[in-house]
């Protein structure tokens, strides 16, 4: 039972180029959410929603105006990654069948996040896209259960993951069999001060030469700051993004996490058409 | 069953001292391994062994190295977190197997890493000490489960977590009841590219004035270089460090990780000896 | 002679609000250049050119480039600083009347750096602005006397420089009664190896709150890549930047430095077409 | 007048090995200063003294503790570059003054800092080593004024340079005939926040893999706090440091610059005791 020779040095470090990559697949991958939803093709999609989810009314109530804003995504946490285990850790079950219903009364597509092994099949019965998050970019188990799933996997770079391992963070998902793998630039961390994160947008022309993956970014995270979310997610736009999700909150003053980066479904709306001008510019739709 | 009302804003991020603290605790916590190991007394304690658990042969023949350079605590991944799907991901059950042999053999107590919440229940078996590794310093689910264990954790730092960051992590696994846990410098990501990470030796002096926990270091992954792994222990052990736990292989040169940072047997045995002249000047014994 | 009694505590860390804040100054300010070239109004400025004046011809051939392709700013380095005292050090005076040439052919302004308290009056003569290189965003002797100097500065941010210390090092100069200082966002220096610098675009809505500066962006040095360039020039445009300052070279092949960065002609046109939509797209011209 | 061919591709990047390089001086270099203090050899030397020359009785003062706890160099700032230009900015000639009042009273050399190339042949006059800071690390025409000196320069690393632009900046001087060059590791910027820099001990096996020259620390700026300073020259010294420069005043609260991070005289003769015990450990004298 127990092995005694010595394993060869792993024929392992793989010779075939990686599913991620141009080589692989040459042309830009287009990851379907249902009829209606692309990530990866001309129109760039842009997700909304709140950080968390707190109450029936607060979700059901933002996502109105999320669909008002014309987005078909919506966004928020009912398991919430906290750096203190004494902050609100999220509604949990209670907060996957609070986003049921907002998307029974709205229409929206839905993502949200697992952080569990344990509970990301329960998360994908609720999610029409499976996000991990950034603390969890290496999460390898974690990854592999994504991998086989039959759902889109949106995947949020780490915090000081560089390209390679972002990369093979989403081969770890590719390689069990789930094609469907979105990239999202958060922020990194870094000596600035002057926001709570980096965000580096140089990633996305690299990641465009590397990877026929949709790339969309988080200018919410990315910045810590509600003024900068607007200028930032049109940068990001601008830099060639296929998509944002954006943090909006229908009173951000009351939300229970990420208030001061929190939009106001009126500046929601102001993001949509100020980037649906980058995007025109450049070629796009939005 | 659905929440209809919005919860308040938490009580939750907690008026009383952390458990971590020196308010809760103002003496030292001393770490006991069985009967004859501990850590954060007046002894340094070194754990050494190899990266991987690869075959029985290598690792028992690297333990009997161990042992016989003085060393109580045999390190050995038998779970891998590797960038690359494609790399070696360790021996699995096969792989614990082989540390309870190596410890039927030479007596030395075993630390081994846990990635993994189905797992972990399984590690802690054969773990005297059971590893949660830098990547895996947030995955909160992985740090509940290991709060739950009645076994010594020793809790990585990750390669970009703040202090604060650090310490909040060992209080997850604090508040779930398990008061035996281990600080383990080892590396952070800086610009940099001279060594494989920056060992941030500078935290523990910090860490000492802030908590009451061991504090060790790894000066084998925190550098990536084989010549500066004596250096760096020295000036651990001269910073303040309750221990070390560093690589050590029989035949670096075959190694299937990490090679180039593992020690030979004999390197141990020099590191041991600079160290305790280091330890005895600043009034510790190793 | 000699001082003998000590001196209070510097009521220095004066209290008046700087004169680079929205406090002193609370509408942005427009850094005119001639008649016909202004930063920080509704217009987007491009400057372009060589990294380093090389030669008459490759100066004044790409001045004409520059210039057909509408920009009327050109920039090349009479003096470089080098990390190696062995690679190419710039023409110095020699490269100055080069420029000074290509300004007579082509009409264009001139932007070149000046590295040196001794020379900085020299460099002045030739160049409508002068630029203060990342290097030297601390050298105070030099800011110091850029102050006393009657023309506009370009300050470029040093790759580590928190935004305090670059809005501090344009303080230097603005105090010493040069009203016409330009920001420059370059890049800086994080774990991130895609790409030679992380170009921090973030910066840009934070120095808009701050400061009523113009503020533009090196999309060259900061990501050290050609592919890059135009995408990350858009996001600068969207992000709000009030210029760009890129590198072209009539053959970058040939480039004495920072070929790998450098714009082809033809590139400097696509540019320019790119980042006038965008501008467009936000309200502003180019 | 002006140069009209294209200049070759530089045969510049010298094939040569480089001047700090063991290639060109295969032992340790030794610099000495004066008769009985040398940096390199098996002595590890301390130098200590006041961030800023405040006042001569401050200085001389500070001086006596200094020489009192058996160091033979004082430090202290004439010239100091503030980030803000409203900080006190050090008293210029007349500390340079009253350094040479404390060289008469006390017999220590003296080592202050030049910023600026039309001071630094007076500072030279004054000083037995004249220091480079780390922000004119890469003040290339500072380096060069440096390197013709006949005087032993320290040159600080900068903030965020790299191994090689470290040894780079000290070729600049060793390239213009000063042979005399002691490298300063001062502290890095990176994302942790715990103390004010990330004091880089790793950096010295690294460089004492690629250098002759003599390296020493800086603990007081390398961590900014007072309660790190000790354990972190402990370290250093069991790094390989052949020395360290300690802020020490004599009046801590009443300091100028740098107060939070001073030793009281106490606190220097602790950290000599403490540090002769590491050195002997590992075969030094202090």
């Amino acid at each position: 039972m127990v092995a005694t020779a010595t394993p060869k040095k792993p024929e392992a470090e793989k010779k075939a180029a990686p599913l991620y990559s141009l080589e692989s697949h040459p042309s830009p991958s287009v990851v379907k959410v249902g009829e209606d939803v692309a990530f990866g093709g001309r129109q760039v999609t842009i997700i909304a929603g709140p950080c968390a989810v707190e109450s029936r009314e607060q979700t059901v109530e933002t996502a109105r105006h999320v669909r008002d804003a014309g987005m078909k995504v919506l966004r928020g946490g009912a398991y919430k990654p906290r750096t203190s285990p004494y902050s609100f850790q999220g509604l949990g079950r209670e907060g996957l069948a609070i986003l049921e219903a907002a998307k029974r009364e709205t229409g929206l597509k839905i993502i949200t996040e697992a952080m569990d092994v344990d509970e990301i099949a329960r998360v994908a019965e609720t999610a029409d896209i499976v996000q991990l998050g950034s603390r969890n970019m290496q999460n390898f188990s974690l990854l592999k259960r994504a991998g086989q799933l039959r759902k889109p996997v949106l995947l949020k770079r780490g915090a000081s993951a560089t390209l390679d391992e972002f990369l093979l963070a989403a081969e770890y998902i590719l390689s069990e069999g789930n094609p469907d793998v979105i990239l999202c630039e958060r922020g990194i961390r870094t000596f600035d001060n002057h926001s709570r994160n980096t965000l580096d947008l140089n990633i996305i022309p690299v990641l465009k030469e590397k990877t026929h993956l949709p790339v969309i970014v988080d200018p919410s995270h990315g910045t810590g700051r509600r003024g900068s979310v607007i200028p930032m997610a049109r940068a990001a736009v601008a830099a060639g993004a296929d998509g944002l999700i954006v943090e909006v909150h229908y009173d951000p003053a009351s939300a229970l996490c990420d208030g001061k980066q929190s939009l106001r479904p009126s500046d929601l709306r102001d993001l949509v058409r100020q980037c649906r001008g980058v995007a025109e510019a450049i070629g796009r739709t939005l």
